[in-house]
């Protein structure tokens, strides 16, 4: 891949601001024990050594000067996946600038001969075949563990880290979803490849975040300035709450939250919202919202959270509806996404207008995938 | 591979008759909304487009000359597998000549960067091991979901059509077995990749009808003139169904029905060979009907069918064994056939018998399987 | 790989001592009816039908010259991988020799388009991986069947016979764990490709055996002379009872068993080891043997052996802990191993120490089925 190629995207949201280290905020997270790893070319290991003095972090950045555009060898040090706050715009950009050419790739083998553990503790048959399909439309290949809890202290006792231990010798990279918030950057620390988290429980769930940012992007052409109507299950989605924390990191971004009373979006976020200047307002109407917006963002309510309050869960489910009348009040260039799966909070008849994005946004987890696969085994 | 080995074994079939359209069966059937998919060449697409004006159908045909053989870009066009009955014998011909093909293929890469997604909503672990393995000999690539119920409806309520949508964004054709009838081509209209129906329920289960028949072919030399007895559990054994409608499309054609009373052969059978024109006798003495026979296909009378009625299943079971008082009678050049697992209704001393065709039979599904993901994806 | 590379490891262990037919052992095994297959040139199939003019047995041996090292053409011919005891010293330094040279293999294409199928008919996601692992780094493909349960006798009645001559229809190797005790030789008395025995039941698991002294020797340098101590529960571990088996191969072994009272090293292999002239001594004092000995091998005490005894368990579980202190009295040279998974018989401190193999050993598992693998299917 000429680096030409892969500036185009990019320098959008450079601008001229000094590219904050992506290391920042991880070197202030509780690693207790990083490893650092060797480099391709004895030049970027001899540079990174320099960084690295006296100062132990896992995300490492080499030093990028002050200019609107990247080139490779200047881009940031991408060591894992694991929660979508470690990520500031410009490694965002930078990442979205890689999955932009991917979108253009059939079929690769720049990752052959690379192996990838899937290391799934529950089932997530989407986002395993997601992960899969990336690795071999580059080429790579993948040993697969659906059923890991039969792996590990669940079964026998052993702890996840003296799991990964093993892993790591059978594999390149380690893919893993976990039920316990937390497990991945655990393993992180562990690992001495790379780990991207495809989900911890309650916890994370970085590449669907990462994926809906680009779906914005790419459907809209901007993320500054954009109005985003987050819709449903507030609450307890984890898709939106991670949405919002990187909606946080563009400019003049306003956030519209509609969802029914029972689970409408926590306090915390309103806050981290407040506190980073974006504006937010809370909606009952969705039609109104839905008139102004960008994108509407709807989600599934999720019954499992009412337990026996079938009440409450059937007054919310059938409250928002994203139908033939919320598309007549949308904007010609405004999109509608979704995380799927769906089940009737959009009419199945939304399908066919060119503003139902949840399809092409599940293939552009594809291309947020690949990308980082690549980036993570061969570097920017 | 070169247009001329493939004219070999094809041409017995065509006889001067002329092809008829494969896509007569299918343009009658319910499909509501049926998808177009553009063609490999320039030239093959207008023609294409010119024969479409009008009339949509899911199967289509590029015409097809009154000529003894056939030629590279004058073949059937086949966009999926779903039901046995959606080929005419023409087609199993091509299919069956590209089959004889694969029988020569130690290892290819012709499908090298494709992507197959098996779909499974049930297990069936021999099925699934055979496409895997035809995808792979060629070359290409496997997405498998051994749990696929775990996608969809049965756990949070997605629909089949959301999933194949999803599924195709990931893959370059489907394979899918589902436990509802109808399921694939649901699966089929939906998809903008091929699909193939590897067992829907009670429904239907093509590719082993296909291979039944070529398994035939290969033994007996010949389809057209055959003695078929069909024996065991004839009510509810899908094989035996699919394949007397497959035999029905071949001349002189004469089938034995040999089954305990309780699971005799459905009349709706018995009328369609009636119609056309196949002559068919049941019978209550095997080593008659086996001295008689070009093939003995042998079934697993299925105790799950018979509830708490165990006498029943004892007797039914025991009736018809193919042991060696029945190769005896056989003559030289018969076979025994079974769709395999087999329980004591095949005795294992007949294994040795060079006649005993079932595990020929099993390997023929790989090369009939590699032979339909070739055509599929990359033409004939 | 040139014959020459092969060379350097493996003269160590052939000495001047007549190179011993690897068949001895099977020929006298109760294979009933052995199936012969075709070899790789015309010249060594001429060589070998002669060799079995007669006498059949699964395990051939090319005629082997009394020289002090192998060539290619010369070395015994292996053909499925059933027990640990199936190999002599001189097979198990060949084995030993190529793994040597399969740690310096990043990715390989030496077995491009080959096909290994996992059936597993119980789980163990550890050594599955590790298998599909090699086959991939060596560039074959693999078809998985994680669930092969369901393919068989427990589901509809097969036996297991019919499914291995299904199963070899559609790959070239099997990798098998089993339930049932002697299910790895049935299926390589049925099979006409190559079984490995991945585990079966109570019985044997013979490739974690080959890794174990493999370990030993990279990690110490030698086996001749070597003073191992078996720690843990030495009755129900199978690991323990085959490596005793492999280690009474070599001269001058002295082994100590260190084991609670209820599970001690068992009668038959103390009488084996003393039939061999290998020197063995029980003892209760962990840090006495472990100051004497180039290996301690610890093992963890499996619960569910214990039923509703968890007095005994408990008692048992904390007798022989593996940590500083045991770390601090032992050589400088010694090493830690472990079959894993561990639980707290090892303390998590002691895996910065140099001497904690355990994670090495798991990684040469992977060297060993490489170079199986490549054996198996390549020859040597």
């Amino acid at each position: 891949m000429a680096a030409t190629s892969l500036l185009s995207s990019c320098c959008m949201h450079m601008g001229t601001a000094p590219p904050k280290m992506a290391a920042n905020y991880l070197s202030s997270q509780p690693f207790d024990h990083l490893k650092l790893r060797s480099f391709g070319g004895p030049e970027s290991s001899e540079k990174l050594k320099l960084l690295h003095k006296g100062d132990e972090f896992l995300c490492r950045v080499a030093q990028v000067e002050r200019v609107p555009s990247f080139s490779v060898g200047q881009k940031f040090q991408l060591d894992y996946v694991i929660e979508a706050q470690q990520f500031d715009r410009d490694t965002l950009g930078a990442i979205f600038e890689v999955a932009r050419n991917m979108e253009n790739i059939e079929r690769s083998q720049i990752l052959k001969g690379y192996l990838m553990a899937t290391l799934f503790y529950e089932p997530s048959t989407r986002t395993r075949l997601s992960f899969e399909s990336a690795m071999k439309r580059l080429g790579g290949e993948v040993l697969t563990t659906e059923n890991a809890r039969e792996f590990s202290s669940a079964a026998k006792g052993e702890t996840l880290e003296d799991t990964i231990r093993t892993v790591e010798g059978y594999s390149d990279i380690i893919v893993m979803r976990h039920f316990e918030s937390g497990a991945a950057k655990r393993a992180a620390v562990t690992a001495g490849i790379p780990v991207i988290n495809a989900g911890d429980g309650p916890g994370e769930h970085p590449t669907q975040a990462l994926l809906d940012v680009y779906t914005i992007e790419r459907e809209i052409g901007k993320l500054d300035g954009i109005k985003v109507g987050l819709v449903g299950d507030l609450a307890n989605g984890r898709t939106v709450r991670s949405l919002a924390y990187l909606l946080a990191k563009y400019k003049d971004v306003k956030i519209y939250f509609v969802s029914p009373e029972v689970v409408k979006m926590k306090d915390d976020i309103k806050y981290y919202l407040t506190s980073k200047g974006v504006e937010w307002e809370e909606s009952g109407d969705l039609m109104e919202v839905a008139s102004k917006c960008d994108v509407v963002y709807q989600t599934r309510i999720q019954k499992e959270r009412f337990g026996e309050r079938f009440d409450l869960y059937e007054e919310a489910r059938g409250k928002y509806i994203v139908n033939q009348d919320v598309l007549n009040v949308m904007q010609k260039h405004a999109v509608v996404m979704h995380p799927l799966p769906r089940l009737d909070e959009i009419t199945v008849d939304v399908d066919d207008d060119p503003r139902a994005a949840y399809f092409r946004q599940a293939k552009n987890g594809l291309y947020i995938r690949m990308a980082l696969l690549k980036v993570l085994l061969l570097g920017w």
